[in-house]
């Protein structure tokens, strides 16, 4: 690239109108000149071509991409990933921040994804590593999208439960057993206290578990524990499937006695969340099956943060996400960014409800709740409710004697010992 | 895990019934006995927890992935891959091939992506750098999927063209350049040789570009051009949007004279892809944005011809993947990997057209077709054509008239001497 061509994918962020612009931090190593690389990251995810062949024109004003931050430094030891491939040279590491025209694609998820994440991103000559660390979308863009239709506040108000986490738990085992006794499982664990009962993101429409007959067993279960606690529940149903299925599904699972539906929000896409938001008549959860392919690698792909905005901008009204502990992988101040992505304003998209989980139960609420720092986030034990050595109503008494516990101030360990439930909860998850 | 659990989850090839179980073929680093990492990884995937508390059952021998080959050797440096919270203790790195029974999920994208490219294909214990490498479907599940509608034969049946590649041509500029001008180059391309003048993956039903609009006059011009040179032609419209919009955009651009649509396949996921297929008229093409993130790095995420053969079983006609040269940060064997994955036999599914690209030319198509070593493919150039020179029909001749030297057996540099549009592409691309 021309070192005048260059010039012109730099902007003063300042002097551009911020509401035709999304913001994208992206890091990325490159050999070769620094400032070009970023000024080709910009050219290729918008105006590669800006004019034709023999005509004075340039779109890159009002359309090209600009970089309005770079900051880069020497990498001596070379690459920090394992590619084949990768170009020889002397390499930089580099933070930018672009400012992306939105009317290039406008409030269209798989437009979006195919402007900053898709060939312009990855294939920009000599960046063959780069991340895309956060996406901030200005009020003119969020204004084209519906966002979650219940939220937070919807969810408890339909519950009943106000300043206290919301306690899911995921029915176990599901792969292979039958419907008969999959929901006597949830509904003993509605009794012991749950709020939702809900199937694994796993659990589809299957021969041993047909979709409709579940449905219509964990609905009259559902509607019994709730006459015989005093209190609503809900019966969480995944409804993954084909995208043209999702309509249908939902049809048919509120009909039976779901009341509230989820599906994965990647295998179904964000637009196909957004396209089953539009048609729900309840919650509707997301969860995360195949974002880890994309965001494990440190310096490499797309934070996980990105995808908990775009399934809220998609209308989730829960999203499900990897939590604390080892087995998940996922550093603390991941976990607390997908949070607060559920959380912080977002111009008229309304808040949705963070479920942080992995292998949890009542010995690990009182440590997922300190680090959030809230009372608005989902709890959602499989084992620790379904696998408790005194069966799934202990377990979920195990999980609201933690937050009792917690909720007046005393050590959970001291709360034990006047709580059989907890205290054989501690003994095997503890 | 209790080393009898982990013989639950390891079989013998030859005594499952093939019929009933998806092949993966995986590679990953783990920390602990590399034994009992794979039986993890099969448990996760499929009956994480196979009985309830207290009873008698197993729901194993029948819906549980099994380990049917599984080769470790110590990695005495450690993880390859550099990720936070990577587990401490030595390290193996293994090959192994997981038997999965697919009636757990059925025949359904989401949810094969959900149990293959999961949780529990990334969550599983001790298990942090894992990477799908291949997948083989059984003619039972195959048998569940519509495919291609025309695949290679009917396209070139529509194009009249056979015994040569099928030439693509990307209209460039694009990101901001009106309908009107738009057109007129995709008419020069047609009118120097193009079968199919297609518009950029990142052109959507934009504000400056809208897609009535576009269709409309491209249906005109691509009749015009039909009519003067007595081919038939294509318009590839990009009808990327959400899923719920493709079938409208679908029959809008038909109507308006396009002739082909394109998505961008990740971005609106495998789903809306099959979804789209099912309502289609016109021949199908997909494109890569949005899996280089999963698939770049050497020992993690996703082989891309795992997301060719997802492509293929949707029904994509025409599958548009990264092509070679070092732009395209894509081995050689990769790329080959992919055309192979829609050339080869698939039970009934028909093939599909690869179309390799990146940075094409008439100074490249000679090391395509030999490195391919068939005809059947698409050779898709932007800047080759449509910033050639002398302009996009010099440019669509000079593909044309390289393809004629290697039809004839005479090297493209000689036939340069005598074909000046040829000759000019050399000097400009070459």
């Amino acid at each position: 690239m021309h070192p005048a061509d260059v010039d012109a994918f730099f902007a003063v962020r300042g002097a551009l109108d911020p509401e035709a612009y999304l913001e994208l931090d992206l890091t990325f190593e490159c050999v070769g000149d620094p400032r070009a690389a970023a000024a080709h990251l910009a050219s290729e995810q918008s105006t590669a071509q800006w004019k034709r062949v023999g005509i004075d024109e340039d779109f890159r004003p009002r359309y090209a991409a600009k970089v309005v931050a770079l900051d880069c430094s020497p990498l001596p030891a070379g690459f920090s990933v394992p590619m084949a491939g990768l170009p020889a040279g002397p390499v930089h590491a580099c933070r930018v921040t672009l400012a992306h025209p939105h009317g290039n694609f406008g409030p269209r998820l798989p437009n979006l994804l195919s402007a900053v994440l898709g060939e312009g991103m990855f294939y920009a000559p000599g960046i063959p590593i780069v991340r895309l660390e956060d996406i901030r979308f200005p009020a003119s863009y969020l204004a084209g999208f519906e966002g979650p239709q219940f939220g937070i506040a919807g969810l408890r108000d339909r519950l009943h439960a106000f300043g206290r986490p919301i306690f899911f738990g995921v029915i176990k085992p599901n792969i292979g057993l039958p419907p008969e006794p999959f929901a006597e499982l949830g509904y003993q664990g509605w009794i012991g206290g749950l709020d939702i009962a809900k199937d694994d993101e796993m659990l589809a429409d299957a021969g041993y578990s047909p979709l409709a007959e579940r449905a219509r067993l964990l609905g009259a279960l559902r509607r019994r524990a709730e006459q015989e606690t005093g209190a609503p529940k809900i019966y969480l149903a995944n409804i993954t499937d084909e995208v043209d299925r999702l309509a249908h599904n939902h049809d048919l699972v509120v009909a039976a006695g779901a009341n509230a539906v989820m599906v994965n929000a990647m295998p179904v896409g964000v637009s196909g969340v957004r396209a089953l938001r539009r048609q729900a008549r309840v919650p509707l959860v997301t969860h995360f099956p195949f974002i880890a392919p994309m965001s494990r690698v440190a310096g490499y792909g797309v934070h996980t943060r990105v995808f908990t905005k775009l399934q809220r901008l998609a209308g989730a009204d829960v999203v499900i996400m990897p939590g604390f502990g080892p087995r998940m992988f996922t550093p603390e101040a991941e976990v607390l960014a997908n949070v607060q992505a559920c959380l912080e304003p977002m111009g008229p998209i309304a808040p949705c409800l963070p479920v942080p989980g992995g292998s949890d139960s009542a010995a690990t609420i009182e440590g997922v709740h300190r680090r959030l720092g809230t009372v608005d986030f989902g709890f959602v034990p499989g084992r620790g409710v379904f696998g408790h050595p005194l069966g799934p109503t202990a377990g979920a008494m195990s999980l609201r004697q933690a937050w009792d516990a917690i909720a007046e101030g005393t050590p959970v360990a001291d709360y034990a010992k006047r709580h059989a439930e907890l205290d054989a909860a501690l003994r095997a998850f503890g």
